[in-house]
């Protein structure tokens, strides 16, 4: 296995967990900076070909997991693996943002459901999709449909 | 930052890195089973409700990284974090894989491009999509469109 090491820092509006959208309906349009330690510089190079790149980041300031939780968006609880909770085995993040620009050592983005001073893991290109009517959308999709 | 641990091990049918599907138009329609240590099924709880699963796994066969690499897919080099190279920083794969069926600690799954024996990081539910119509490739459309 491998220990884990940032390749640079989100700059996020949100400085606590508490500021995030989070639950049924939560929309993420915040802009960020995904910046870059200088060392990793090359390896950006072609990416503002992409309109949109997979995040994979740690939550960092998220301590121990919980195999079953109740998430913000349900009453019920629910396996880690099912949700998006902080509280997972291996603490990786993972979001999707649209790229705005590049510029140096800096990734301008917009999406952003990261704390500020987040880790970023790795970065990779978004290339496909699943076709809404192939995608079932489990315990969240009820949720969703139960009268409040 | 934290040092990976296994949440479990692919079943795949493809032994060595030549055997998986690679390049343009590369399809990933394989099935294989996503064996969870038994110590984290309750995790696994209510997963069924999903039909596509983002997969985070370790390339555990892959040592080292380049930050300018050239993929099967094209015949110039390009940044790590506008590839999927598996010589990364840090040696994590993502997989979008559609669920099956889920049998206690086994998710058989469609679509892995992961080795036999990969150890599994997190399991994710996919909730969304970028609308086609949004999504730019990069160089990936280029080098499709380019003559052969």
């Amino acid at each position: 296995m491998f220990t884990s090491q940032p390749i640079g820092f989100v700059i996020s509006p949100y400085k606590i967990a508490g500021e995030v959208p989070k639950g049924l309906g939560a929309k993420h349009d915040a802009d960020g900076v995904l910046k870059i330690l200088p060392e990793f510089e090359p390896g950006l190079t072609d990416i503002e070909g992409f309109s949109h790149l997979v995040i994979i980041w740690e939550f960092d300031r998220s301590h121990g997991f919980d195999l079953l939780g109740t998430p913000p968006s349900d009453n019920r609880p629910h396996g880690v693996f099912a949700t998006r909770s902080p509280r997972r085995p291996n603490p990786i993040g993972l979001t999707t943002v649209e790229l705005l620009r590049h510029e140096g050592i800096e990734l301008h983005v917009r999406g952003v459901d990261m704390l500020d001073g987040t880790p970023i893991l790795d970065i990779k290109p978004y290339l496909s999709s699943i076709p809404s009517e192939k995608l079932r959308r489990g315990w969240l999709a009820e949720a969703e449909a139960r009268p409040k």
